[in-house]
């Protein structure tokens, strides 16, 4: 491995980017970028570095992070990830009836766009198989009811672990996640409400958005939390309507939105740019 | 006079369009401009007319509103204001502490970007009187108490009545506006709200904004109704923000939002373009 | 046939709304949308009208548009044409290398996004071909070379007309479309350029914008015309960008505001709420 | 003095955050913000710290700054400026006729909003002498002619001088700035055009963009080189026309975020927060 990317984020203290430049700078690593913020309100500092090794032939990421946890990390109680960005994560991707979101991940994913894995699709409904077909993914129909929902997600979550899967995005997928599922994956469920939240969260936001007489809609891609379309926000866009537009319009219009905010999400997650704290993200670009 | 403004909407019915402008052409009139727009959920028409009568040299509005509303206006219930686009109509500016937008405004005026009459400004505070000076503009601090808010209020309305005032601007004006007073400017209110509405109504929508990690600030100018923030919405502008923007950053870049949404909605206003129905704008170009 | 959508331009005269619609209203037809606009500069009229026959159970389009031209259209000179909405028009997509356009409007075409039929995709270079047959559109691989660009070009022209292609679309086709070949399909064909035109005409827009240290990028959608990159605008878009952004970035965020303004361009003129005049665009909403 | 801003740029190598920072730590000093960015085409490193020594009693600016140069600025070859956040610069305002931008620098320092000094108002017309009355500021009014233009930047000059300026913005002044006096201020005079710039160059840039027909027109602010409307950008904004717009309201709308945009250039460069390098600027959020 020659690149090597270190996400991380601990107490605000003096002296932490030299010490960590300093460790990385002694071990033969050469930093090409670095990204860090203190949120000042609750005193949080947040770095994140790529480092090229290739100075250093003999490199070994296990033996490194083991110096750096046990020097820098511990020193100054850092919670550090490290990455090698060469392997693109495993991303499953849960689906309804509506078709453009999905259709936008699996073009852009196949015109090698999306440095992501697609294992499988999975859908409570089988209108989008032909999708996946079309693609060649792997699709699972799993219907889902009030009734057997804990069953449902019980399938759903076998298929996550047989498949190893590192994240979820919920490509316009209309039901609402457990929280047991949330917890199997803490800030790992990426998905895109069709406004521009904290503006018309739950059902039809583009019908209440038409009846309140805005003259700008959006769309919001954000992580899932047990609070309905309140977790933390990774990317959001705008585009402005008049009285001209119809709700039909309005849907249109913001349909585009919605692929263009959850493909920008998904980009910037992959890349392991996006850090939560607080309900918060913090983007290094 | 030679330019006449027509405004108006009524049921949507066949053959409007064609009884009007025929009524127009027969009366030596010639239409340099018209918009119109069907709200089809509730099929009722609204048109806009801008009319030359410089052919005809012996025009009379009053005659010609008389000869309008007998015509055409009765056949198809029409509503219809006529306005003069030579004579500004007289605005009233109420503030409290913050200056940005009145500096504006009254900058903008000074520059005769904005076509209306300030005959004066009110403020439940002092603390902008330099401001009105500066501009030589008349200032009356009426203080507000929860004790001495309907007496206050019957100091604005006598001030309101005396200046025959047209309608009122809330330049960042930090007290809710009491039903009685908002029924004597019905849609004639134009408040500035530092946030995208619906998305954080009432107080500190800055700090609400900041704390709920949004990646896109904004501002909305409507018209004031009872229910707080909850007015025909005129016109609305937004700026992107960052982890890296702080709340002080969220305050500076929204103010220069506040001051150009204001600014847009009461040109719009004021060229009587805006019309209000159904808690919703049509706004013309 | 009940819809009947009628987009027309004349020099502007008095009376023309009038006489236009009492003329449909006395056919039995229904205006249910009318937009006009008046170019004053040149004196042009504009008006596009969607009517609704379906109270009049004889209608003949051919009576109709023979009568129209008779009485109206003769009286004012007008240039009118007349379109069933029903009808899909032929969209003939010429591509190269680049592959994230074409995978937009194939994927939002299947997905019923964009109503117009595909009979084909016509390339310089084979290696898209994977996608056309992913989505099941016969596809002709066309080499173009100094040497052979005529030849090629009338290859190209004899599948427009075998197919009765109504318009073309360049998703990023890299090779310049000689006159002869404008001229069969004048305003019809529509070419997304990687830049805010009319700044980075031609080569390696992203490259000179990187170069030039905008704040801002952009992507065009226009009418092909002799003159590279300066046809008629029918719609553009633009995203920002810092010194964090490097060209790669630049060329990530430009491909997908490629996408959105091309197909938002496909929409508008599909849906024939496009006029041309004196090298611009009136956009009907 | 508490409160120490640093901008630096240099070569890049290795090592230079480590040392920096560690320097800075073992003066205690507190880092409370860094940014930093790399031109990796140009192999160029700059940095921007904000330092808090309230810790350190018998902080002294001079010999810290010795202390620096001496060790870690020469070994890293770092050119840095020092800058105590507390000592807003001295800018002198160039105009002519046109007075939004001159009401919108005066109305925002005036409200405390611009952290600057303004010592005085130049200008080669009288016509806005008024404004700088209102707001109680020296104006000069030196005539320009083809034949006194040489002596008129004499004057200015001598009036720069005497008032110690350290930069310069011309909001809106319409006069080409000679290299002679550009060679004074190096990247320290301040434009705003009226344009997208790189489109629209020059003169009339409104007429140009309505005559092309873009759907998009914009503003940016950017430092004066000797090639005209071609050096650094530093901040650029847009806003959507259609063809309902007329070449007026092309003028509304851009003057509106001509005001935008020149004030947020200021404050980014009163902050010090912009550097200049190769033509193009790195600005520090």
């Amino acid at each position: 491995m020659k690149n090597l990317n270190m996400v991380m984020h601990c107490p605000d203290q003096k002296g932490i980017i030299a010490n960590v430049t300093n460790f990385i700078h002694e071990n033969k690593g050469n930093i090409i970028y670095i990204d860090q913020y203190v949120d000042r309100v609750h005193a949080i500092f947040f770095m994140r570095i790529e480092v090229d090794f290739k100075g250093h032939l003999s490199f070994s990421l296990d033996q490194f992070r083991g110096d750096f946890n046990k020097s820098v990390g511990t020193r100054f109680a850092l919670n550090c990830d490290f990455f090698d960005p060469k392997i693109p994560p495993k991303m499953a991707v849960f689906v309804s009836k509506h078709d453009h979101c999905i259709y936008d991940v699996l073009s852009q994913h196949h015109a090698g766009k999306l440095a992501v894995k697609i294992p499988f699709i999975v859908s409570n409904h089988p209108d989008l198989k032909h999708i996946a077909q079309r693609f060649e993914i792997p699709f699972y129909h799993i219907p889902v009811t009030a009734a057997t929902k804990k069953e449902a997600e019980r399938e759903q979550l076998k298929l996550l672990e047989a498949y190893q899967i590192d994240f979820i995005v919920l490509a316009r997928y209309m039901q609402i996640i457990s929280p047991e599922l949330i917890a199997h994956f803490p800030n790992k469920i990426i998905n895109i409400h069709h406004s521009f939240l904290p503006a018309f969260p739950g059902a039809k936001p583009y019908h209440s958005a038409y009846d309140r007489g805005v003259k700008i809609i959006g769309a919001t891609s954000h992580y899932v939390t047990e609070e309905l379309d309140a977790g933390p926000i990774i990317e959001q866009d705008i585009a402005r309507v008049s009285h001209l537009h119809q709700l039909q319009d309005f849907i249109e219009i913001g349909q585009d939105l919605e692929r263009l905010v959850l493909l920008r999400a998904l980009k910037q997650h992959t890349q392991r740019k996006v850090m939560v704290y607080n309900n918060k993200t913090i983007v290094f670009i």
